[in-house]
């Protein structure tokens, strides 16, 4: 692995598809995890293989068909899970076998009425199961987001030493502040010796809206791994989204990152798993929604016909998004309307602009948007009142 | 002002308002800046009343009806917007007018085609006109996420000397990542002497995903004033969340921060503002998505059913939210099944429940969401197999 590449794992169909009304068919699976494959994402978790027959069967055939991609399969730390797991991914190049347990005192107490102590015996137990079956095991410490750095320290050193090669930390319930994420990645950096050994994993949910901010304080902090998903789409307020990291990772070139994702697919496969999955990306989503690239208050449609970097950090052809839009509404400006006129092949001057910007903004009062059609009344009643003048 | 009340301005109306397809009429308007001021809101940006007669009408509306929170209204550096907005301003009990410039050297080139001198003389100058008609008077230094931290320090000296006790560091282009964004709210603390005189206001656009964490690191490192929007609505991508910030104030305790917003109105408003503005808020948004308290997946259904905190670090009675749901798909487990059978009546044992999950999974294997029907189905069938063996 480079020093600066982040390894992007995508969840979508695991960690994306278990959300309320996203279940998706074998075939349904298979076509997005081919088209992730080749958006350039470096891992696929296809699903929870010991979950249902019909999850098995889709793990199996995306492991048949998936050629570049590592697939990875979700388990518990169960020995019959793992040997599901195991038995689902038997045809994949790279197979991954993602196995865990629960780190945090209320998970320790409240899900397995059990000890610290136990719990660690366990996490070792369940790596070393799942190397039976491969090289590539990643173990992960649920709620590692409240757990306790110095527990999770050894709980880490152990299971690396048991055989994991990558070591997922996350942040289950989204609770944690960037800064206090970087500092857990930071710490276990810093305090567990064999930690060179294994690729560190950030995989945040966004119940507070941070999940992104977290993921990317992770990697700076040395994380070479983002657990993420299309759209940020997850159990309750979602995973990270994937658009988003990588995009941040592109823009901000000074943190010397980079992933292997072709960026130009990023709309149309948000699209896909918008549709197959039926779950509505908002208007305002970064990167991916409706409105990204939409100007429409008159004071930066100005500034933007002028430089659209003023406006605009990214172009919309980089993220495969239709072009940038000069949206006319009450709270646009003569600049453009301009622009608008002049696209529908009226030549007006600046005078002829102030008077017609009135006339427009009467319409633009009575209804949310000008159209084409309402801007080509607007300008023929103008010519023709001036013909008459 | 209290050391650690974080002033929450609401810019729903204005901000929010000129995105594509969001206009209101002036009834809509008035309806919802009585909600924001009974939610507890501090500052209500009302509109840009110089834009068109009917958002002076909507601010001249809202200085009238609304009585506790500060009514504001915002301006370009320009005489003429300043005397409309004061003109719209002048019923209200508390008026404030914002008023600004870009101050990036992008802005200053591209959209003024002029200096840092000359800008630096049109911020005192446009401060000075808006303090002839207010004492409370916010300066904006538009696209300062992108303006140098030197540049940006002499202008808000100059500003706050001018008058202005409110100084905006708007992040225009959602371009900043957290730590820079906390840095130069640090590095103006620092470096501009007559700081303490004014409140540092975070306005941070979501371009990156990046909006609320960014905001977050400016109160940390000192911002006192968050500008933000109901589901987030804004230019482009949007601008922070409003409930986002405040449950990570209420929540995040240790940061010795609080507001004044009443959280169990945050999903009420945020339906209202949604269907008003015709701008539907995806499924997966934090705190006010519809499965923002959705469990679905086997493992956090039963650590849930054993103690919610496992996987929830906000109850849906704190934000207004409907209770917290147990959806049944093919992910989903044992606990779970049986929870769901004994809200129908169904007293199963754990051997009962064993048989009934596989003809439950098959199914949740043909379906996307297990309903109380389905339930039923299955639980009289295997009573009836029972009774007749």
């Amino acid at each position: 692995m480079a020093a600066g590449k982040v390894d992007i794992f995508d969840t979508t169909l695991r960690d994306g598809e278990q959300v309320p009304g996203c279940k998706l068919n074998t075939k349904e699976k298979l076509e997005i995890a081919l088209q992730l494959e080749a958006l350039g994402v470096d891992i696929i978790e296809a699903g929870f293989p010991i979950s249902s027959p019909g999850d098995f069967e889709s793990v199996e055939q995306i492991s048949k068909a998936v050629k570049n991609a590592t697939v990875c399969g979700l388990t518990r730390a169960v020995q019959k899970d793992i040997e599901v797991a195991a038995q689902s991914l038997r045809y994949a190049v790279r197979p991954r076998i993602h196995t865990g347990i629960g780190t945090s005192d209320l998970h320790i107490k409240s899900k397995f009425n059990s000890t610290r102590e136990d719990i660690l015996q366990r996490a070792i137990q369940c790596v070393k199961w799942a190397r039976n079956f491969t090289d590539d095991v990643e173990f992960y410490a649920e709620d590692a987001g409240r757990t306790d750095n110095d527990y999770l320290a050894k709980v880490i050193e152990a299971v690396i030493k048991a055989g994991a090669s990558v070591v997922n930390i996350p942040d289950t319930t989204g609770y944690c502040l960037p800064y206090q994420y970087g500092e857990k990645i930071a710490y276990l950096i810093n305090n567990v010796p064999n930690i060179d050994k294994a690729v560190i994993s950030c995989h945040c949910h966004n119940d507070l809206g941070l999940a992104t901010a977290n993921s990317i304080a992770g990697v700076i902090a040395g994380a070479r791994q983002i657990e993420c998903t299309i759209n940020g789409l997850g159990e309750r307020a979602g995973n990270t989204s994937l658009e988003e990291v990588v995009m941040i990772i592109k823009q901000h070139k000074h943190l010397g990152l980079h992933t292997n994702i072709i960026t130009e697919q990023l709309n149309p496969l948000s699209r896909k798993v918008s549709d197959t999955m039926r779950m509505p990306v908002q208007p305002n989503k970064a990167i991916v929604g409706s409105n990204a690239f939409s100007h429409s208050s008159g004071i930066h449609q100005d500034g933007f016909l002028k430089n659209a970097q003023t406006y605009e950090i990214i172009t919309p052809e980089e993220v495969g998004a239709d072009s940038s839009k000069i949206v006319l509404t009450a709270r646009s400006g003569r600049s453009a309307l301009a622009y608008r006129f002049q696209n529908l092949g009226f030549q007006f001057n600046r005078n002829d602009v102030d008077v017609l910007y009135n006339e427009f903004l009467k319409v633009a009062d009575s209804k949310k948007e000008v159209e084409d059609a309402d801007l080509s009344l607007i300008a023929k009643k103008y010519q023709s009142n001036v013909a008459l003048a």
